[in-house]
């Protein structure tokens, strides 16, 4: 035989094994059950877009990462978010869609990063968004949070929070103190907050020009604190009569007495005044969440309001709102703390095992069955002994084993075998299927994340 | 506004508007469902590898045709299908993987081919494969096709045919009447008939050297016909002690007999001597699938068994067998000749329209419920005249409407409305999740592909 090439991966990768993966598709199954039970569509835009359409708007440290190269006369790259070819879709065929568009997206996208832990360079996110054409109602900014708030409970987290705030309000509230041209810089060096801490905010602040008293005033409203009421009262105490302030002071309330009808638990709501998003795509309302426990995760899932999802490519204006969970990092940090339950390497409930050849056919036969009553059902085909037939079973951690030999087969009955209680009895086979989902249903189904 | 990108995708790419896209992923959905419902675990591979792992056995046309390049000094390509990929993973995780490991894969694949109608350069493909360690029971080679007719069956197609042959068979055949060195020479060019016909088959077979008398031979064989019995009856009527040939043939019985066992009608089964896959890789049984009424489609799923997963990449044996669908092509198909039973362009089952702006929150309080209660539901935010809500409504195509106005909302009530009958009825609120459930699971569920 020739030289062996070494089996192995591009590094910055994430590749699983097959328990982890089947954990793995329990999270995006979850997450893209919890957006469809909103009424999001699944949209599948191609990986490889052409690189003036992917790059209109990119530049910088996007760029410098982006997987491009050339294939004939061809300048193409693979996509490095999701949002930027949902920019591109939904201009194409803006005359074909029905707005409000909800769309979500579950895929791949691809960046060349420096490898380090916790960054990769093919990585899924998990994104929603709701466009409008020319307006979009300040209620979808609503939907949004309490999506996040469905998908992270499903998911078993428990102890979390949605920080919320409003760009307008910071804006009209810089406006009224008479920063309107650092706005936007200012909102950048508010949002590092929680990285650089409080000190080095006023030390940037003060770079930027501003006379203490600004920065007091700048730094007493990001420093906002209390229940949701108690935060909103406070601000309708500054009495400002800005017109922007006002616009997303009310966007605020509206948000929140909404989240509260759609039984979103204050106890994972916040006002975060400090979150800010940074980019100035964002418009209006922002959103970041945290686990309790683990603050230095960073934010799970972000997202916000924008005005123009598509202006590099039509001049109609569609706002939207939407967020993303970067999936392949949050599944990477629950696996390297140990938080993930793992359950089996099979998606079978079920595995046929013949005593011997002369069982096999018998064994088709009942696999067949089983599946039919929708039963996930593996029958074992390899002719060795029964020992090893029974380690496979333990192997891929299948719950039950139906066993057959020649007295079953002449009787028309199996052993039915409970892997967990190491249990067994005999049972005809008329009623392998209703006992099987009796027992089967009456296991717990385990969160894809341990208690947290 | 600067001067605009015109939105557009690369030419040879397939992107899908949300009625297509929904039936696109029933489709995914249901060979996905029935690949698990045989215990088969999915994987998920990258799609970027290095071009040393992905080419060791590449050449040809396919090469020319891979998305290949570089990035800083790493050398990479995009995937041209789901097997090379699977066999550098069994290689990479063989002491972690249990045999016989059983894997599927649904992935996108990538090959820069000359755009054509029904060429795709990005790829769905849906694979399914068994790999044995040093040696794999032929029981496996019958659980492959009749994964594909339980798959195709689901899907709603009603009329094809399973083309089996096994390649020992012929080699054997060819062996016993002096063929031994021009074997994988004629298994290539009968694998052709279909296409070029039998006149240029025997043209073929002249140009390669071959007596007329082993000419009517090889063709006899080739032109075998009749049910399964008979076929195998003709071949065993043949006498030929040759030993592979024997072995290729009880391996026929073996697989016909198993699929009788699993239930696969034998209206969908044929043995077909001309079916040989071409390609050196396979080494026993081989499978094509053809529907009956559009012989023109070619097959729609293909495989069988290889000797040989990984010998690129390291020295254990690994014998297995599969199949692949091409998803994107035959979803092209179907979608080209009018076949596809379109529904939706939602996945939501009900949209709740506040009257007016006063009835949103109560909307908002509904929606939340329902979804409670498992029904998909969207509610619609835009504050616009009842006209635009019920369009809305028509247009995304929502099997039922619940529509709150002033009086239901002081009523605790809802008027329910189904938009296929037209009909509606007050319902109270605490009942609306039942009424729907019931209406819901009445309606009959279309298969993805109308009748044929």
């Amino acid at each position: 035989m020739t030289q062996k090439t070494t089996p192995r991966i591009l590094s910055g990768f994430m590749e699983l094994l097959p328990e982890d993966q089947l954990v793995f598709e329990r999270m995006r199954k979850i997450i893209a059950e919890t957006y469809e039970s909103f009424g999001f569509v699944e949209l599948d835009t191609p990986v490889l877009e052409l690189s003036e359409i992917l790059l209109a708007k990119a530049g910088g440290e996007t760029e410098k990462q982006i997987y491009r190269f050339t294939k004939g006369d061809t300048d193409m790259c693979m996509r490095f978010d999701l949002t930027v070819p949902l920019s591109r879709y939904v201009a194409q065929h803006q005359n074909e869609l029905s707005f409000p568009f909800r769309r979500y997206q579950i895929g791949k996208s691809y960046r060349g990063e420096r490898p380090q832990r916790g960054r990769f360079r093919e990585f899924y996110q998990a994104d929603i968004d709701i466009i409008g054409s020319e307006n979009l109602s300040i209620l979808y900014d609503a939907e949004i949070p309490s999506i996040i708030y469905r998908v992270l409970t499903k998911l078993g987290l428990k102890r979390f929070h949605i920080r919320m705030n409003n760009r307008k309000l910071l804006q009209g509230f810089y406006e009224e103190i008479g920063l309107t041209e650092q706005s936007a810089e200012i909102l950048r060096i508010i949002d590092k907050t929680d990285k650089i801490g409080e000190d080095n905010v006023r030390l940037c602040l003060l770079d930027l020009g501003l006379k203490a008293d600004k920065i007091a005033k700048v730094l007493e409203l990001a420093g906002l604190k209390g229940s949701i009421a108690d935060v909103l009262a406070q601000l309708d105490s500054f009495g400002i009569q800005n017109a922007l302030f006002k616009e997303g002071l009310s966007e605020l309330k509206t948000v929140t007495d909404a989240l509260n009808d759609m039984g979103v638990p204050e106890s994972h709501l916040k006002i975060d005044l400090r979150i800010t998003r940074g980019l100035d795509y964002y418009t209006g309302t922002v959103y970041e969440t945290f686990a309790d426990d683990f603050p230095k995760w960073g934010s799970i899932c972000s997202g916000g309001r924008y005005d123009n999802l598509s202006g590099y490519y039509t001049d109609r204006k569609l706002p939207g709102v939407g967020m993303s969970i970067g999936l392949t990092r949050f599944f990477d940090v629950l696996k390297s703390q140990n938080l993930l339950n793992k359950g089996a390497k099979t998606p079978a409930a079920v595995l046929v095992i013949p005593m011997s050849a002369n069982e096999s056919r018998a064994a088709l036969k009942v696999g067949t069955i089983l599946r039919q009553e929708g039963i996930k059902t593996e029958v074992y085909g390899v002719d060795t002994k029964f020992k090893n037939k029974l380690s496979y079973a333990n192997k891929i951690g299948v719950p039950y084993v139906v066993i057959l030999g020649e007295n079953e087969v002449a009787a028309n009955t199996a052993v039915l075998k409970d892997m967990a209680k190491g249990e067994q009895q005999t049972v005809g086979q008329d009623k392998l299927a209703p006992t099987i989902r009796l027992m089967h249903k009456l296991e717990p189904i385990l969160p894809v994340i341990k208690d947290c």
